[in-house]
Protein backbone atom coordinates (compact mmCIF):
# COMPACT_ATOMS: atom_id res chain seq x y z
CA UNK A 1 0.00 0.00 0.00
CA UNK A 2 0.83 3.61 0.28
CA UNK A 3 1.73 4.24 3.84
CA UNK A 4 0.97 7.52 4.98
CA UNK A 5 4.44 8.27 5.43
CA UNK A 6 5.60 7.37 1.82
CA UNK A 7 2.69 9.81 0.36
CA UNK A 8 4.16 12.72 2.90
CA UNK A 9 7.71 12.04 1.59
CA UNK A 10 6.45 11.30 -2.11
CA UNK A 11 4.68 14.98 -1.80
CA UNK A 12 7.73 16.70 -0.31
CA UNK A 13 10.17 15.02 -2.69
CA UNK A 14 8.06 16.05 -5.42
CA UNK A 15 7.56 19.55 -4.24
CA UNK A 16 11.51 19.97 -3.93
CA UNK A 17 11.51 18.63 -7.38
CA UNK A 18 9.24 20.59 -9.37
CA UNK A 19 9.38 23.87 -7.23
CA UNK A 20 5.99 23.85 -6.16
CA UNK A 21 4.47 22.71 -3.27
CA UNK A 22 2.52 19.29 -3.73
CA UNK A 23 -1.33 18.84 -1.56
CA UNK A 24 -1.85 15.18 -0.37
CA UNK A 25 -5.12 16.50 -1.79
CA UNK A 26 -2.96 17.19 -4.91
CA UNK A 27 -2.08 13.21 -5.14
CA UNK A 28 -5.60 12.09 -4.14
CA UNK A 29 -7.49 14.34 -6.65
CA UNK A 30 -5.25 12.38 -9.76
CA UNK A 31 -6.36 9.41 -8.79
CA UNK A 32 -9.88 10.25 -8.25
CA UNK A 33 -9.88 11.62 -11.05
CA UNK A 34 -8.89 8.16 -12.28
CA UNK A 35 -11.72 6.74 -10.02
CA UNK A 36 -9.03 5.08 -8.57
CA UNK A 37 -8.43 6.49 -5.32
CA UNK A 38 -8.07 3.18 -3.48
CA UNK A 39 -5.54 2.08 -6.15
CA UNK A 40 -2.81 4.95 -5.44
CA UNK A 41 -4.17 4.52 -1.86
CA UNK A 42 -3.52 0.82 -1.50
CA UNK A 43 -5.50 -1.69 0.47
CA UNK A 44 -5.10 -1.67 4.10
CA UNK A 45 -5.50 -5.39 4.29
CA UNK A 46 -2.81 -6.16 6.09
CA UNK A 47 -2.12 -9.54 7.67
CA UNK A 48 -3.81 -10.64 10.91
CA UNK A 49 0.24 -12.02 11.83
CA UNK A 50 1.64 -8.06 10.71
CA UNK A 51 4.90 -9.33 9.72
CA UNK A 52 4.51 -12.23 7.11
CA UNK A 53 3.75 -11.13 3.48
CA UNK A 54 3.57 -13.46 1.74
CA UNK A 55 1.74 -16.49 2.56
CA UNK A 56 0.30 -19.29 -0.47
CA UNK A 57 0.40 -22.76 -0.96
CA UNK A 58 1.14 -23.41 -4.31
CA UNK A 59 4.38 -22.92 -6.01
CA UNK A 60 4.79 -24.06 -9.42
CA UNK A 61 7.88 -23.30 -12.02
CA UNK A 62 7.05 -21.96 -15.46
CA UNK A 63 10.18 -22.27 -16.41
CA UNK A 64 12.13 -24.33 -19.06
CA UNK A 65 15.69 -25.44 -18.58
CA UNK A 66 18.19 -24.18 -20.99
CA UNK A 67 20.88 -26.09 -22.27
CA UNK A 68 22.81 -26.09 -25.85
CA UNK A 69 19.97 -27.89 -27.71
CA UNK A 70 17.36 -25.55 -26.37
CA UNK A 71 15.24 -24.64 -29.51
CA UNK A 72 15.54 -20.92 -30.57
CA UNK A 73 14.36 -18.66 -33.37
CA UNK A 74 15.54 -19.89 -36.30
CA UNK A 75 19.17 -17.99 -36.74
CA UNK A 76 19.59 -17.11 -33.47
CA UNK A 77 22.45 -18.39 -31.61
CA UNK A 78 22.38 -21.47 -29.65
CA UNK A 79 23.32 -20.79 -25.97
CA UNK A 80 27.13 -21.88 -25.26
CA UNK A 81 28.23 -22.71 -21.78
CA UNK A 82 32.40 -22.96 -21.21
CA UNK A 83 33.56 -23.94 -18.30
CA UNK A 84 36.38 -22.13 -16.95
CA UNK A 85 37.50 -24.10 -13.48
CA UNK A 86 36.35 -27.27 -11.82
CA UNK A 87 36.22 -28.62 -8.24
CA UNK A 88 38.57 -31.58 -9.28
CA UNK A 89 41.14 -29.69 -10.85
CA UNK A 90 40.95 -25.81 -9.28
CA UNK A 91 38.95 -26.39 -6.06
CA UNK A 92 35.65 -24.76 -7.81
CA UNK A 93 33.12 -24.66 -10.54
CA UNK A 94 32.52 -21.88 -12.71
CA UNK A 95 31.38 -21.27 -16.64
CA UNK A 96 30.64 -18.58 -19.07
CA UNK A 97 27.47 -18.17 -20.43
CA UNK A 98 27.55 -17.01 -24.28
CA UNK A 99 23.46 -16.75 -24.69
CA UNK A 100 21.19 -14.47 -26.94
CA UNK A 101 18.61 -12.61 -24.86
CA UNK A 102 16.06 -14.23 -26.52
CA UNK A 103 17.04 -17.49 -25.42
CA UNK A 104 14.64 -20.46 -23.81
CA UNK A 105 11.76 -18.71 -21.29
CA UNK A 106 12.44 -15.25 -21.69
CA UNK A 107 11.46 -11.68 -21.85
CA UNK A 108 11.03 -9.18 -24.49
CA UNK A 109 11.60 -5.47 -22.92
CA UNK A 110 9.63 -2.95 -25.16
CA UNK A 111 13.04 -1.83 -26.32
CA UNK A 112 13.02 -5.04 -28.22
CA UNK A 113 10.85 -3.58 -30.67
CA UNK A 114 10.39 -0.21 -29.80
CA UNK A 115 13.28 2.45 -30.38
CA UNK A 116 14.00 4.28 -27.06
CA UNK A 117 11.58 2.25 -25.55
CA UNK A 118 12.20 0.54 -22.12
CA UNK A 119 14.66 -2.07 -21.27
CA UNK A 120 14.70 -4.93 -19.40
CA UNK A 121 16.79 -3.71 -16.80
CA UNK A 122 14.71 -0.61 -16.43
CA UNK A 123 11.40 -2.16 -15.89
CA UNK A 124 9.74 -1.28 -12.84
CA UNK A 125 9.83 -4.02 -10.06
CA UNK A 126 5.85 -3.85 -10.42
CA UNK A 127 6.08 -5.45 -13.38
CA UNK A 128 7.42 -8.63 -12.05
CA UNK A 129 4.77 -9.31 -9.29
CA UNK A 130 1.35 -9.74 -11.02
CA UNK A 131 -1.63 -12.00 -11.38
CA UNK A 132 -1.98 -14.20 -13.90
CA UNK A 133 -4.42 -15.28 -16.97
CA UNK A 134 -4.14 -18.37 -18.59
CA UNK A 135 -6.10 -18.77 -21.72
CA UNK A 136 -6.49 -21.94 -22.64
CA UNK A 137 -6.22 -22.46 -26.68
CA UNK A 138 -5.17 -25.88 -26.54
CA UNK A 139 -7.80 -27.42 -28.27
CA UNK A 140 -8.31 -25.30 -31.10
CA UNK A 141 -3.99 -25.14 -31.54
CA UNK A 142 -4.19 -29.04 -31.98
CA UNK A 143 -6.11 -28.65 -34.62
CA UNK A 144 -4.79 -26.33 -36.30
CA UNK A 145 -1.18 -24.41 -35.42
CA UNK A 146 -2.53 -21.40 -36.89
CA UNK A 147 -4.66 -20.92 -34.12
CA UNK A 148 -4.80 -17.41 -32.18
CA UNK A 149 -5.97 -16.11 -28.98
CA UNK A 150 -9.11 -14.05 -30.31
CA UNK A 151 -10.64 -11.29 -28.58
CA UNK A 152 -13.45 -13.76 -28.06
CA UNK A 153 -11.44 -15.90 -26.49
CA UNK A 154 -10.76 -13.35 -23.89
CA UNK A 155 -14.42 -12.66 -23.86
CA UNK A 156 -15.26 -16.25 -23.02
CA UNK A 157 -12.67 -16.16 -20.26
CA UNK A 158 -14.22 -13.06 -18.35
CA UNK A 159 -17.49 -14.43 -18.90
CA UNK A 160 -15.90 -17.49 -16.67
CA UNK A 161 -13.39 -15.64 -14.41
CA UNK A 162 -14.24 -12.07 -14.45
CA UNK A 163 -12.69 -9.47 -15.91
CA UNK A 164 -9.11 -9.50 -16.13
CA UNK A 165 -7.08 -8.23 -13.13
CA UNK A 166 -5.49 -4.92 -12.99
CA UNK A 167 -1.82 -5.69 -14.11
CA UNK A 168 -2.44 -8.84 -15.34
CA UNK A 169 -0.19 -10.97 -17.58
CA UNK A 170 -2.30 -12.47 -20.18
CA UNK A 171 -0.70 -15.69 -20.90
CA UNK A 172 -1.64 -18.19 -23.81
CA UNK A 173 -1.66 -22.01 -22.92
CA UNK A 174 -1.69 -23.96 -26.25
CA UNK A 175 0.12 -26.75 -25.52
CA UNK A 176 3.11 -26.30 -27.48
CA UNK A 177 5.40 -26.38 -24.12
CA UNK A 178 5.73 -30.24 -24.78
CA UNK A 179 6.97 -29.83 -27.67
CA UNK A 180 10.10 -27.77 -26.11
CA UNK A 181 12.71 -30.86 -26.34
CA UNK A 182 11.93 -31.29 -30.41
CA UNK A 183 13.50 -27.48 -32.01
CA UNK A 184 11.74 -29.17 -35.31
CA UNK A 185 8.35 -29.52 -33.81
CA UNK A 186 8.74 -25.97 -31.65
CA UNK A 187 9.40 -24.01 -35.10
CA UNK A 188 6.70 -26.50 -37.11
CA UNK A 189 8.41 -24.93 -40.17
CA UNK A 190 6.91 -25.60 -43.77
CA UNK A 191 8.57 -26.20 -47.00
CA UNK A 192 8.29 -22.55 -47.74
CA UNK A 193 10.34 -21.88 -44.44
CA UNK A 194 7.13 -20.22 -42.63
CA UNK A 195 6.59 -21.45 -39.51
CA UNK A 196 3.19 -22.65 -37.84
CA UNK A 197 2.74 -21.95 -34.30
CA UNK A 198 0.07 -20.13 -32.33
CA UNK A 199 0.45 -16.58 -31.03
CA UNK A 200 -1.77 -13.83 -30.05
CA UNK A 201 -3.98 -11.96 -32.84
CA UNK A 202 -3.45 -8.31 -33.26
CA UNK A 203 -6.82 -7.55 -33.00
CA UNK A 204 -6.57 -9.30 -29.38
CA UNK A 205 -3.47 -7.21 -28.48
CA UNK A 206 -5.46 -4.39 -29.44
CA UNK A 207 -8.14 -5.19 -27.31
CA UNK A 208 -6.13 -5.83 -24.40
CA UNK A 209 -3.99 -2.50 -24.69
CA UNK A 210 -6.89 0.02 -25.29
CA UNK A 211 -9.96 -1.93 -22.86
CA UNK A 212 -8.00 -3.46 -20.13
CA UNK A 213 -5.04 -2.83 -18.29
CA UNK A 214 -2.24 -5.56 -18.58
CA UNK A 215 1.19 -5.91 -17.69
CA UNK A 216 2.05 -7.55 -21.05
CA UNK A 217 1.31 -11.15 -22.43
CA UNK A 218 2.98 -14.18 -22.52
CA UNK A 219 3.01 -17.45 -24.36
CA UNK A 220 4.50 -21.15 -24.75
CA UNK A 221 5.17 -20.80 -27.92
CA UNK A 222 8.17 -18.82 -29.69
CA UNK A 223 6.84 -15.47 -30.23
CA UNK A 224 3.80 -13.40 -29.07
CA UNK A 225 2.47 -13.80 -32.32
CA UNK A 226 1.59 -16.84 -34.12
CA UNK A 227 4.56 -18.08 -36.61
CA UNK A 228 3.21 -17.30 -39.27
CA UNK A 229 2.66 -13.52 -39.21
CA UNK A 230 5.22 -11.76 -40.64
CA UNK A 231 3.92 -8.50 -39.31
CA UNK A 232 4.99 -8.49 -35.69
CA UNK A 233 1.52 -7.18 -34.90
CA UNK A 234 1.25 -7.98 -31.23
CA UNK A 235 4.99 -7.64 -30.35
CA UNK A 236 4.49 -3.79 -31.66
CA UNK A 237 1.13 -3.14 -29.83
CA UNK A 238 1.76 -4.84 -26.49
CA UNK A 239 5.51 -3.60 -26.65
CA UNK A 240 4.90 0.14 -27.82
CA UNK A 241 2.05 0.31 -25.30
CA UNK A 242 4.63 -0.34 -22.36
CA UNK A 243 3.95 -3.71 -21.67
CA UNK A 244 6.40 -6.89 -22.18
CA UNK A 245 5.98 -10.39 -23.24
CA UNK A 246 7.18 -13.56 -22.03
CA UNK A 247 8.15 -16.58 -24.83
CA UNK A 248 8.71 -19.95 -24.19
CA UNK A 249 7.03 -20.37 -21.09
CA UNK A 250 6.36 -23.93 -19.40
CA UNK A 251 3.76 -25.65 -17.29
CA UNK A 252 0.79 -23.02 -17.95
CA UNK A 253 -1.35 -26.12 -17.80
CA UNK A 254 -0.31 -26.93 -13.82
CA UNK A 255 -1.64 -23.19 -12.69
CA UNK A 256 -5.02 -22.26 -12.42
CA UNK A 257 -6.96 -19.86 -15.02
CA UNK A 258 -7.26 -17.22 -12.66
CA UNK A 259 -6.19 -16.36 -8.92
CA UNK A 260 -2.43 -16.92 -9.18
CA UNK A 261 0.15 -14.54 -9.38
CA UNK A 262 3.66 -14.61 -11.79
CA UNK A 263 6.56 -13.96 -10.37
CA UNK A 264 9.72 -12.55 -12.58
CA UNK A 265 13.25 -13.23 -12.22
CA UNK A 266 14.38 -11.09 -14.69
CA UNK A 267 17.60 -9.94 -14.39
CA UNK A 268 19.30 -6.38 -14.69
CA UNK A 269 21.22 -6.33 -17.42
CA UNK A 270 22.01 -2.76 -18.45
CA UNK A 271 20.47 -1.82 -22.05
CA UNK A 272 19.11 -5.16 -22.28
CA UNK A 273 16.27 -5.63 -24.99
CA UNK A 274 15.18 -8.51 -22.87
CA UNK A 275 16.67 -11.73 -21.57
CA UNK A 276 16.20 -15.58 -20.10
CA UNK A 277 13.92 -15.60 -16.77
CA UNK A 278 13.10 -17.84 -14.05
CA UNK A 279 8.97 -17.73 -13.80
CA UNK A 280 7.27 -18.90 -10.86
CA UNK A 281 3.55 -18.74 -10.24
CA UNK A 282 2.10 -18.89 -6.75
CA UNK A 283 -1.15 -19.65 -5.35
CA UNK A 284 -3.72 -20.44 -3.02
CA UNK B 1 -2.15 -1.61 -6.37
CA UNK B 2 -0.97 1.30 -8.36
CA UNK B 3 -1.55 -0.05 -11.57
CA UNK B 4 0.40 0.98 -14.43
CA UNK B 5 -2.58 3.46 -15.82
CA UNK B 6 -3.09 4.95 -12.55
CA UNK B 7 0.12 6.08 -12.52
CA UNK B 8 0.34 7.44 -16.20
CA UNK B 9 -2.85 8.96 -14.87
CA UNK B 10 -0.54 10.65 -12.06
CA UNK B 11 2.00 11.73 -14.00
CA UNK B 12 -0.25 13.42 -16.50
CA UNK B 13 -2.45 14.77 -13.85
CA UNK B 14 0.50 16.13 -11.92
CA UNK B 15 2.31 17.34 -14.30
CA UNK B 16 -0.49 19.42 -15.83
CA UNK B 17 -1.25 20.62 -11.94
CA UNK B 18 2.32 21.69 -11.79
CA UNK B 19 2.79 22.97 -15.30
CA UNK B 20 5.93 21.07 -15.71
CA UNK B 21 6.21 17.26 -17.24
CA UNK B 22 6.18 14.43 -14.06
CA UNK B 23 8.38 11.65 -15.35
CA UNK B 24 7.92 7.94 -14.28
CA UNK B 25 10.93 7.74 -12.42
CA UNK B 26 10.17 10.60 -10.77
CA UNK B 27 7.47 9.12 -8.74
CA UNK B 28 9.55 6.42 -8.47
CA UNK B 29 12.74 8.18 -7.34
CA UNK B 30 10.58 9.92 -4.35
CA UNK B 31 9.86 6.42 -3.16
CA UNK B 32 12.96 5.03 -3.60
CA UNK B 33 14.29 7.78 -1.87
CA UNK B 34 12.77 6.63 1.36
CA UNK B 35 13.63 2.91 0.70
CA UNK B 36 10.21 2.20 0.02
CA UNK B 37 10.19 2.01 -3.77
CA UNK B 38 7.32 -0.27 -3.60
CA UNK B 39 5.18 1.28 -1.04
CA UNK B 40 4.17 3.72 -4.56
CA UNK B 41 3.83 1.14 -6.37
CA UNK B 42 1.36 -0.64 -4.44
CA UNK B 43 0.59 -4.10 -3.10
CA UNK B 44 -0.10 -7.17 -4.46
CA UNK B 45 -2.61 -7.19 -1.80
CA UNK B 46 -4.87 -9.92 -0.45
CA UNK B 47 -8.42 -9.72 -1.77
CA UNK B 48 -11.16 -10.55 0.05
CA UNK B 49 -12.07 -13.44 -2.35
CA UNK B 50 -8.90 -14.68 -1.08
CA UNK B 51 -7.52 -15.82 -4.42
CA UNK B 52 -4.46 -13.63 -3.68
CA UNK B 53 -1.75 -15.54 -2.27
CA UNK B 54 0.80 -12.45 -1.59
CA UNK B 55 0.02 -9.55 0.14
CA UNK B 56 2.54 -6.90 0.97
CA UNK B 57 3.34 -3.23 1.15
CA UNK B 58 7.28 -3.17 -0.24
CA UNK B 59 8.85 -4.23 -3.12
CA UNK B 60 12.60 -3.28 -2.93
CA UNK B 61 15.15 -4.27 -5.70
CA UNK B 62 18.39 -5.92 -3.99
CA UNK B 63 20.09 -6.13 -7.25
CA UNK B 64 22.89 -4.18 -9.01
CA UNK B 65 23.06 -3.41 -12.66
CA UNK B 66 25.59 -5.31 -14.48
CA UNK B 67 27.52 -3.67 -16.98
CA UNK B 68 30.48 -3.95 -19.10
CA UNK B 69 32.50 -2.36 -15.88
CA UNK B 70 30.76 -4.23 -13.08
CA UNK B 71 33.51 -5.16 -10.85
CA UNK B 72 34.54 -9.03 -10.82
CA UNK B 73 36.50 -11.13 -8.97
CA UNK B 74 40.09 -10.63 -10.08
CA UNK B 75 40.82 -12.62 -12.81
CA UNK B 76 36.96 -13.33 -13.69
CA UNK B 77 36.03 -12.16 -17.14
CA UNK B 78 33.70 -8.94 -17.52
CA UNK B 79 30.56 -9.62 -18.83
CA UNK B 80 29.84 -8.55 -22.69
CA UNK B 81 27.21 -7.18 -24.53
CA UNK B 82 27.14 -7.87 -28.27
CA UNK B 83 24.50 -5.92 -30.24
CA UNK B 84 23.10 -8.48 -33.05
CA UNK B 85 20.63 -6.66 -34.01
CA UNK B 86 18.57 -3.13 -33.33
CA UNK B 87 15.50 -1.40 -34.40
CA UNK B 88 16.72 1.00 -36.59
CA UNK B 89 18.26 -1.12 -39.00
CA UNK B 90 16.82 -4.68 -38.49
CA UNK B 91 13.44 -4.34 -37.30
CA UNK B 92 14.07 -5.48 -33.94
CA UNK B 93 16.73 -4.80 -31.13
CA UNK B 94 18.61 -8.11 -29.94
CA UNK B 95 22.29 -9.19 -28.16
CA UNK B 96 24.39 -11.73 -26.91
CA UNK B 97 26.14 -11.88 -23.33
CA UNK B 98 28.76 -13.08 -22.38
CA UNK B 99 28.99 -13.73 -19.11
CA UNK B 100 30.63 -15.38 -16.22
CA UNK B 101 28.39 -17.33 -13.79
CA UNK B 102 29.67 -15.11 -10.47
CA UNK B 103 29.13 -11.60 -12.24
CA UNK B 104 26.92 -9.12 -10.72
CA UNK B 105 24.53 -9.97 -7.85
CA UNK B 106 24.75 -13.87 -8.09
CA UNK B 107 24.29 -17.00 -6.88
CA UNK B 108 26.80 -19.86 -5.64
CA UNK B 109 24.92 -23.00 -6.17
CA UNK B 110 25.94 -25.90 -3.76
CA UNK B 111 27.65 -27.49 -6.88
CA UNK B 112 30.72 -24.10 -7.19
CA UNK B 113 32.72 -25.72 -4.65
CA UNK B 114 31.08 -29.30 -4.13
CA UNK B 115 32.21 -31.80 -6.35
CA UNK B 116 28.47 -33.12 -7.38
CA UNK B 117 26.55 -30.68 -5.36
CA UNK B 118 23.30 -29.80 -6.39
CA UNK B 119 23.84 -27.24 -9.60
CA UNK B 120 21.37 -23.70 -9.75
CA UNK B 121 18.97 -25.34 -11.96
CA UNK B 122 18.62 -28.02 -10.02
CA UNK B 123 17.77 -26.27 -6.67
CA UNK B 124 14.03 -26.59 -5.46
CA UNK B 125 11.82 -23.42 -5.70
CA UNK B 126 11.24 -23.76 -1.99
CA UNK B 127 14.54 -22.05 -1.59
CA UNK B 128 13.90 -18.75 -3.86
CA UNK B 129 11.26 -17.47 -1.65
CA UNK B 130 12.69 -17.11 1.60
CA UNK B 131 12.74 -14.84 5.19
CA UNK B 132 15.79 -12.84 5.13
CA UNK B 133 17.57 -11.51 8.62
CA UNK B 134 19.86 -8.81 7.39
CA UNK B 135 22.88 -8.39 9.75
CA UNK B 136 24.33 -5.42 9.91
CA UNK B 137 27.82 -5.04 10.99
CA UNK B 138 28.46 -1.76 9.11
CA UNK B 139 29.92 0.07 11.78
CA UNK B 140 32.63 -2.27 12.67
CA UNK B 141 33.32 -2.89 8.60
CA UNK B 142 33.87 0.96 8.20
CA UNK B 143 36.59 0.49 10.88
CA UNK B 144 38.06 -2.37 9.92
CA UNK B 145 37.72 -4.30 6.03
CA UNK B 146 38.38 -7.19 7.65
CA UNK B 147 35.53 -7.23 9.69
CA UNK B 148 33.33 -10.78 9.84
CA UNK B 149 30.05 -11.35 10.88
CA UNK B 150 30.78 -13.75 13.76
CA UNK B 151 28.67 -15.82 16.51
CA UNK B 152 28.33 -13.27 18.42
CA UNK B 153 26.74 -11.28 15.82
CA UNK B 154 24.05 -13.98 15.25
CA UNK B 155 23.23 -13.83 18.92
CA UNK B 156 23.09 -10.02 19.28
CA UNK B 157 20.65 -9.87 16.08
CA UNK B 158 18.52 -12.90 17.33
CA UNK B 159 18.45 -11.12 20.76
CA UNK B 160 16.99 -8.44 19.51
CA UNK B 161 14.81 -10.25 16.49
CA UNK B 162 14.06 -13.74 17.38
CA UNK B 163 15.55 -17.10 16.45
CA UNK B 164 16.37 -16.98 13.03
CA UNK B 165 13.45 -18.47 11.05
CA UNK B 166 13.50 -21.53 9.46
CA UNK B 167 14.68 -21.70 5.56
CA UNK B 168 16.44 -17.86 6.76
CA UNK B 169 18.86 -16.38 3.85
CA UNK B 170 20.98 -14.65 6.31
CA UNK B 171 22.62 -11.49 4.90
CA UNK B 172 25.30 -9.81 5.61
CA UNK B 173 25.54 -6.03 5.33
CA UNK B 174 28.77 -4.38 5.64
CA UNK B 175 27.69 -1.23 3.60
CA UNK B 176 30.06 -2.48 0.59
CA UNK B 177 27.66 -1.83 -1.92
CA UNK B 178 28.14 1.08 -1.72
CA UNK B 179 31.02 0.82 -3.36
CA UNK B 180 29.59 -1.11 -6.69
CA UNK B 181 30.47 1.53 -9.26
CA UNK B 182 34.25 0.77 -8.16
CA UNK B 183 35.95 -2.21 -8.82
CA UNK B 184 39.53 -1.01 -7.01
CA UNK B 185 36.68 -0.11 -3.84
CA UNK B 186 35.09 -3.35 -3.64
CA UNK B 187 38.28 -5.83 -3.93
CA UNK B 188 40.47 -3.60 -1.63
CA UNK B 189 43.18 -5.24 -3.00
CA UNK B 190 46.67 -4.64 -0.76
CA UNK B 191 50.39 -4.25 -1.96
CA UNK B 192 50.56 -8.04 -1.59
CA UNK B 193 47.77 -8.69 -3.91
CA UNK B 194 45.20 -9.63 -0.48
CA UNK B 195 41.92 -8.57 -0.69
CA UNK B 196 40.31 -6.72 2.16
CA UNK B 197 36.19 -6.83 2.10
CA UNK B 198 34.11 -8.57 5.16
CA UNK B 199 32.23 -11.65 4.90
CA UNK B 200 31.11 -14.63 7.26
CA UNK B 201 33.72 -16.17 9.38
CA UNK B 202 34.25 -19.54 9.53
CA UNK B 203 33.19 -20.06 12.86
CA UNK B 204 29.70 -17.85 12.37
CA UNK B 205 28.71 -20.75 9.55
CA UNK B 206 29.38 -23.43 11.45
CA UNK B 207 26.91 -22.12 13.69
CA UNK B 208 24.16 -21.63 11.18
CA UNK B 209 24.72 -24.93 9.78
CA UNK B 210 24.96 -27.08 12.80
CA UNK B 211 22.65 -24.52 15.25
CA UNK B 212 20.02 -23.34 12.45
CA UNK B 213 17.78 -24.08 9.80
CA UNK B 214 18.83 -21.69 6.81
CA UNK B 215 18.70 -21.60 2.73
CA UNK B 216 21.72 -20.02 2.95
CA UNK B 217 23.72 -16.66 3.21
CA UNK B 218 24.24 -13.70 1.19
CA UNK B 219 26.98 -10.46 1.28
CA UNK B 220 26.89 -7.50 0.05
CA UNK B 221 30.71 -7.99 -1.18
CA UNK B 222 32.51 -10.21 -3.26
CA UNK B 223 32.68 -13.21 -1.34
CA UNK B 224 30.69 -15.24 1.61
CA UNK B 225 34.07 -15.41 3.73
CA UNK B 226 36.13 -12.42 4.13
CA UNK B 227 38.33 -11.28 1.36
CA UNK B 228 41.63 -11.87 3.04
CA UNK B 229 40.63 -15.94 3.64
CA UNK B 230 42.22 -18.21 0.86
CA UNK B 231 40.28 -21.17 2.76
CA UNK B 232 37.12 -19.81 1.48
CA UNK B 233 35.82 -22.27 4.50
CA UNK B 234 32.25 -19.89 4.87
CA UNK B 235 31.85 -21.38 1.21
CA UNK B 236 32.97 -24.76 1.68
CA UNK B 237 30.58 -24.72 4.93
CA UNK B 238 27.20 -23.72 3.53
CA UNK B 239 27.56 -24.70 0.01
CA UNK B 240 29.11 -28.74 1.60
CA UNK B 241 25.44 -28.52 3.38
CA UNK B 242 23.39 -27.90 0.30
CA UNK B 243 23.17 -24.41 1.00
CA UNK B 244 23.63 -21.45 -1.28
CA UNK B 245 25.37 -18.22 -1.62
CA UNK B 246 24.44 -14.55 -2.66
CA UNK B 247 27.05 -12.30 -3.18
CA UNK B 248 27.23 -8.82 -4.78
CA UNK B 249 23.77 -8.13 -2.84
CA UNK B 250 22.49 -4.51 -2.95
CA UNK B 251 20.18 -1.87 -0.75
CA UNK B 252 20.40 -4.38 1.87
CA UNK B 253 20.45 -1.35 4.17
CA UNK B 254 17.19 -0.44 2.72
CA UNK B 255 14.92 -3.57 4.31
CA UNK B 256 14.20 -4.52 8.00
CA UNK B 257 16.15 -6.59 9.49
CA UNK B 258 13.56 -9.14 10.10
CA UNK B 259 10.30 -9.43 8.76
CA UNK B 260 11.14 -9.24 4.69
CA UNK B 261 10.94 -12.32 2.16
CA UNK B 262 13.42 -12.66 -0.12
CA UNK B 263 12.45 -13.35 -3.65
CA UNK B 264 15.26 -15.19 -5.73
CA UNK B 265 14.67 -14.91 -9.32
CA UNK B 266 17.51 -17.41 -10.45
CA UNK B 267 17.85 -18.90 -14.10
CA UNK B 268 17.32 -22.25 -15.26
CA UNK B 269 21.26 -22.70 -16.70
CA UNK B 270 21.48 -26.86 -16.97
CA UNK B 271 24.55 -27.71 -14.80
CA UNK B 272 25.21 -24.13 -13.88
CA UNK B 273 27.58 -23.39 -10.65
CA UNK B 274 25.56 -20.57 -9.92
CA UNK B 275 24.52 -17.52 -12.19
CA UNK B 276 23.40 -13.95 -12.11
CA UNK B 277 20.16 -13.31 -10.41
CA UNK B 278 17.27 -10.90 -9.55
CA UNK B 279 16.38 -10.67 -6.12
CA UNK B 280 13.77 -8.89 -4.35
CA UNK B 281 12.55 -7.82 -1.35
CA UNK B 282 9.39 -7.81 0.11
CA UNK B 283 7.25 -6.82 3.53
CA UNK B 284 4.83 -5.18 4.93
Amino acid sequence: MCSPKVLAHVQKQLGQQLGKRVSRRDLFKTAALAGTTSALLGSQTARADGHMGMSFSNLVDLTHTVHADTPVWPGNPRPAFDTVVTVENDGFYSRNWTVNEHTGTHMDAPAHFIAGGTTADALELSNFIVPIAVIDISEKAAADPDATVTVADIEAYEAKHGTLPAGAMVMMYSGWDSRFDDESAVQNMDADGVMHFPGFSGEAADFLIAERDISGVGVDTLSLDPGNDASFSTHVTILGAGGYGLENVANLSAIPAAGAHLIVGALKMEDASGGPVRLMAAWG
